[in-house]
């Protein structure tokens, strides 16, 4: 069964729209719903006296319209008599202001007190619901990430370090507390980051994103624990949120989940969603192994834009969720189902809007899931790429920070670009995650490994780059990466202290352009944000600076190590720059496109026998076949290439399976 | 007598200069001073123990001068010896933040020793200076609209909604406490809007800033009622003061005024200065019930706009002042009389500034005072106009918070820019406030009444509105109004709710432009920052959208219910597009403007018997006059035409008065 | 000796690593090192458990390397065992957030706690290093200016009060109590400046910014005594640090140092680094009495601009060094010796960087610390310039705070802009400090004065700075300078109250311009951000206003009073406009340049017999010698002219000493 469906909250709701809203969902071809994400207010609203019976209501008249439950617990939002009760159980900033309920979150997730009541709650929805005939997945949570700084947290942290160092001198080497006096000496003077004078250490700050990461997923398993037990056939979740204030580390997260589920929202309102939508279902997939994940959220009708929520056209919402489907999804799964009339997300989105079911959205809702009806038991297992991107949160989490050679990295639009540079040539990427069990040996399916700003590198991690380069494998990297070991401190000699043997270059001085410069290349491209002097030792000089002091230096160099090539790329560049390199890359290694000969704005994407095109352009894009195809939905045969209308999807079953991936032979 | 004159703070002041500053009053023709505003500390310098001997004094020396006093009570500032004896007495942020004296306004309204201490100070006032023969009017606090978030607040705050929702049940449907599980299971749960983890409960925060405008609103009715009584023939009132952050609903505090007072700072340097003047006193008439009020504060030299302090050039004090006086004020008084020496303001804007009367403020000062006097008994009741804006502090208040689709929604700048154009036109304009008592039977006064983002609208004003319109009237309306009802929980079935029957519209769907375009109208106009998709439901459309998804949708439509016209304008518009639309409904509904013919930048008041005219511009402007005139000042009889000189003032009485209001008729 | 090394943390590395430092610096000239600057911890590991092993091990191996120490107190970062044991002696923000350790800086310099251990170590250091061979300097504690506002705070802050002001009433007067009702009837009613409702009391922000400065000092000279007093040879210093936030006064500072220490950060990456470079060592040289000093800490290979760290150009570090040497710096000290692989500041600038020896910024020192020791024994006392610029800290502090008329007022940019303007003309220029001893004697020296925004200005400053004019001196000020006495009060009757008889002119009206907008001048130059009403009252206009309402009326004037001249600049000017005024004194005055007839972007500093030549441009510049001349590096004679390369440095001796000061005479 494809997942098609999206939160519901009938508690914001009379009785007599439950019946509606079934009507509407079996109109719609809903085949799922989230049931209960921030209930606990009314599943428990006072301490220990529970009310189910409006939820044994609607699980019921689900069940009996057809429609399977994710059924929630809905710790994410401690009711107001748990916090006044348990006001250690609230949430402390870095300053020492101890937040308040009247929004949501409002928890900290080392609180005993907390700990318990979620439990407590969790265990009473296992034992009442486990074996109703409507569930299919247990929903844990909501977006973990709530970060606290109380006296609770810092004795949660202790703990941790102690685990993670031994001892405290090498805690004190591992975060370098010899500069400015902060040598430790009794465990008991560790805080975490809270308002201090100046600049924070780095290694604190990042140990402290770590141990709240870890800290958040063991009360994840303390719930997915007892609701296993109840019933061992229900898979367990919770739902990933990414942000770069949110201290989860999927990667290490995803080996507990039965099924990785994803919130995404793309920020951006014009080709960049679909950018960032390519982004998002990748990544997902990466996180679940290559295999199937599971699309929990995102907003149906609008795409939140900084400072506006923008209103997808007409066949977006079609687009999009088939996109992320022919990515690896199990279905495609909403935030919202009905638009609330009150509360603090009000106008979010929703399938059925304050407008009611007359309205663009439920309309296009209402074909899509006649789409997804035709597409169930076609979509199998996604199709491997031959081209990988490395995503790794702590790299991530270190160049956050203050006291950067430069404010405006960004190690997520570093990230995006590269695979956006992919995206845009057609060509398929996976994710890997140095961090994760596994890694090493991953890197034999890959036939090229960008790596973007991976600013922390393990012996392990780079002894497995430098096997993968060794045994005939593309390397592209560049500047930010290799720096640092996993606890900050920088790797010496010169840049990138890890890779600069197989690289064949060393980088004596970073040069971070002036802001609003450029700086020119031998080859008429511009580098943007970031030069350096880069010094080779064995690599090969593609291009060369052409400007300022570093007239003459070398800017993109190639270094044969073993049966593989290095490359390095000193400078930032545009997306077109970026795109021409990779491209030449991809040539090297001898890694074709999905599909050759699109026009622009047309993508394909493949998943297991099935060819999904998308139309994000304003003209007709016709797509030559490179084999008989069937229409995927209407099961109609098509001719020799098949057109697809501005805005619009296509699901083609290719006959000749067994050229999957090179289509262009 | 006409009011003219300011704040005086002799305290500031050795007693040398007191017998200057009253000569120089009666140079000026000062005939009334602000006396004690925030002389708390100097009045009672201990607790318990008073001195008024410098004000006997004072108030003695301008009495013989033949200078009336609006006394004021000192409780917006208390002395730092109440701060210190009761701390509870001080204001809390949200974020938790107990404020400390060294400003001013350190007061928390909710803390009984406050009030105590407040009634106290003012009580002694009273008793001592009740029938002073000086005293001409009380000035209760100054600028109320200081925030706490504290413990007795909270308490506060609670009572306050027990009394406006009754029981548990109704509150938790009112706020949609369901959402994000905020059900509330004891009145003890409920806190003011404080510090939390993300967005708040809207409704919440909506609820609060009525609880505090009520709440100050209380502290003030305290006071009057002890000034009453020592003396019923003494008029009480405080100044309003408009601000976003001000929790103040001025028409809900209008009715407990003697005499409305208000302080009023234009923002803008530029001609902008010139319509938020004339926006400040139209809508202070409004709130007198279009009758007289006071302009108690502006700046007298100086133009406050963000980051500069605007000197005004030559003439425009007395323009200005001459403006809110043709508005319906008694007069014009300023902040201030004398600028300081030192303390927070010592830059402020005054009468007598560091340079002393030999300075151009001084001598500007000097005519104007001339100019009042010879007005004096010639300005009588102002003139009701034929239009009104609604004008609704709640709406205000909901279109602040966060989770709304754009975040440069502006509810100030859409009424301002409203009144902007018609008083660009020429027209003269009222405002009128849904939420006060006779706001139905006073619409029949009007032929056009204007509702920019009234946003929140209950079931009575939305009736009142349809009545209108079905008496013959003409409504104009656009996005944002009449989404929601007074707890802002959204009316359903297709915006806006309350309206769409008498509008003949059903908007499914927001589209708020992306930052930095424009959409176009079939018309040749752009749309800014709003766009809808509007379906018909029996209005006639007058503009297309021409651009984007909604190519060939309504913008612009006008319906005909019952004997008049509503109009619902969907796009925003530019200053220019805004006031052509409204001229044309002018035209159909038969308002003219005050005067025909008028040049550019040149501007016409009438105020009962007279017509003030201005000139706004760099260049002289002929007026055509429509019937015999005299000069009000010089009494002299004035030709066919008057020419204004740039940057000049005059007035005029017209002869045919019974054309008041149609001399183009 | 020339100082030249820097910052050395051997606590940071391990001790292999120590014998390369040492070699290292030998191989590079070092000729004296920081040592201990946050060495805390690991001195003292425990309260009263100290560990002097490895700081005799390296002060030993320094010894032996002929290398000297300036060796620290490390009382800027107290350890954690500290911050634990004494929470009370960490600082306490004005919202009252009580910072907690995990950066540097974290001590309240009013805590008692803090005191005691801060004699403590620093007498520990005393008793064991104040006679080892290696030890040259004292350097105590490290940039001292951290902020505090908690109750032990304001405690000290009362103290300070009694003594400055006597009694309540002097204190409520100077501070202007009576606006806002703040008169204090207790000392313990007063509190330092803390979050409070609206814009504070700008007198009590200067007093609390004073008051800090001393009790700073304070802190210091306690230090300092009990270093002394262990060997009275050792000269003692602290290293001042400059900015906005610092409230230190390092002219009165100046006075309780043996040898004034600078650390001098440059902010822009352009020109403008050469323009600071010059401003910071005239400044320093000014503290210093017109003596020697010593730049204790720049970057060597990194400036720091707002969002970036920019490398600097290959030989940018000599220019820079040879400066500050040229301006009479001992020699050349920087922020650091070795790169750290952690902590908060691993990418700040150093000799030694990442990378290693093998790097251009080390290379570069190497060439420097050859040219130092050619140097050696030939740079004598600083030469004196013939014009100098007041600088006053009060006067900063008092332009910084809220309630001003324009909130970019800029007061270091407008001193920063005089010293522009002399420099780019290649005029000489010292610093002056209104509030010091021996400021009127010292005016005598200098034949013009430059006041830029001198705001606050005594009786006494006023008084010298009229003699001065009487005497036949230049003076050149302009709006903003001699508006207020020392307590910020406003002088009456006109702007600039205190210098309007010598000037000539009488201010009635600031008119700063509104943002984005010029004024224009009759001699075609253009005001920018300022204008004023001027009236002359004796004083000769030479440039007059020609735009806005201000045409026609004074811009710049010129009053002969006495046997001396006062130039009133009332707009602000763009640089060149300033220089070109600046020009038109100096050659009145008979004020010549150092050298004449320089190429653009070549520089000329006079330092005892040598003559420093900086070419900043990018192309070779010819100067000709007034004189016969050495190379004084290579010891060779030169010709009639010398060519300085594109960002070269030359050191020259002139034959005809008695002409300094005055070569074109």
């Amino acid at each position: 069964m494809l997942f098609f469906g999206g939160d519901y909250n009938p508690e914001q709701w009379p009785e007599e729209v439950w019946a509606e809203d079934v009507a509407l969902m079996r109109q719609a071809g809903v085949t799922i719903v989230s049931l209960g994400v921030f209930a606990w207010s009314h599943l428990e609203p006072e301490e220990g006296r529970f009310d189910f019976g409006w939820l044994d209501q609607i699980m019921d008249q689900l069940h009996a319209g057809g429609i399977k439950v994710a059924l929630a617990t809905p710790t994410a939002s401690p009711p107001p008599w748990f916090t006044l009760a348990h006001p250690e159980g609230l949430p402390v900033t870095a300053d020492g202001v101890r937040l308040t309920h009247g929004s949501r979150d409002t928890y900290c997730v080392s609180a005993p007190a907390y700990r318990a009541a979620a439990r407590g709650i969790a265990g009473e929805l296992a034992a009442r619901y486990a074996r109703h005939p409507a569930l299919a997945l247990w929903h844990v949570h909501n977006e973990y990430g709530t970060d606290c700084r109380c006296d609770l947290t810092a004795t949660a942290f202790r703990g941790w370090l102690q685990k993670r160092h031994g001892d405290l001198d090498t805690l004190n080497d591992a975060w370098t507390t010899a500069f400015w006096s902060q040598r430790y000496s009794d465990w008991a003077q560790i805080m975490p980051p809270r308002a201090t004078q100046y600049l924070p250490n780095p290694a604190q700050v990042l140990d402290f994103r770590r141990f709240l990461s870890d800290e958040l997923l063991g009360a994840y398993v303390e719930q997915r624990d007892l609701l296993r037990a109840a019933n061992p056939d229900i898979p367990v979740t919770t739902n990933f949120v990414q942000g770069g204030w949110v201290s989860v580390d999927h990667a290490r997260w995803a080996s507990e989940m039965d099924l990785v589920a994803v919130d995404h929202y793309p920020a951006a309102a014009d080709r960049n969603a679909e950018a960032e939508t390519a982004f998002g279902g990748d990544l997902a997939r990466g996180w679940a192994g290559g295999g199937e994940w599971l699309l929990m959220e995102t907003g149906p009708n609008l795409i939140y834009t900084p400072g506006r929520m923008h209103a997808k056209e007409p066949g977006r919402l079609t687009r999009h969720s088939l996109n992320y489907l022919a990515r690896g999804s199990r279905g495609a799964m909403y935030f919202q189902w009905r638009q609330p009339r009150g509360g603090a997300e009000l106008f979010h989105s929703a399938l059925v809007p304050h407008a009611g079911p007359d309205s663009p959205v439920f309309r296009e809702a209402v074909g899509l899931g006649r789409t997804l009806k035709a597409l169930d038991g076609q979509v199998t297992a996604p199709v491997p790429a031959q081209v990988a991107i490395a995503w790794d949160a702590p790299s991530w989490w270190a160049l956050q920070g203050g006291g950067l050679p430069a404010a405006d990295i960004d190690y997520l639009g570093a990230v995006q670009q590269a695979h956006r540079a992919l995206w845009t040539s057609g060509v398929a990427t996976d994710f890997v995650f140095p961090g994760r069990d596994g890694f090493a040996a991953g890197l034999s399916a890959y036939k090229i490994i960008v790596l973007p700003h991976l600013y922390l590198v393990s012996d392990e991690v780079a002894a497995a780059l430098r096997d993968f380069v060794a045994s005939g494998g593309h390397l592209v990297t560049g500047h930010l990466s290799g720096i640092a070991d996993p606890a900050g401190r920088i790797r010496l000699g010169g840049y990138p202290g890890a890779f600069r043997d197989f690289l064949g270059v060393r980088v004596v001085e970073w040069r971070p352009l002036p802001i609003g410069t450029t700086i020119a290349l031998d080859n008429g491209d511009q580098g943007v944000r970031w030069s350096e002097r880069v010094e080779t030792a064995g690599a090969e000089t593609l291009v060369r600076y052409a400007g300022d002091v570093l007239a003459g230096a070398p800017a993109i160099t190639r270094h044969r190590h073993g049966a593989g090539t290095a490359w390095y790329v000193s400078p930032g560049l545009d997306d077109d720059a970026l795109r021409r390199l990779l491209d030449r890359v991809a040539t090297e290694a001898g890694v074709p496109p999905v599909l050759p000969g699109l026009p622009p704005h047309v993508e394909a994407v493949r998943r297991g026998d099935l060819v999904f095109l998308f139309n994000h352009g304003e003209t007709p894009g016709t797509v030559p076949l490179p084999a008989p195809a069937t229409n995927a939905i209407t099961r109609r045969p098509l001719s020799e290439s098949v057109t697809v209308p501005p805005g619009g999807t296509m699901a083609i079953e290719l006959e000749s399976r067994s050229d999957a991936g090179c289509p262009a032979g």
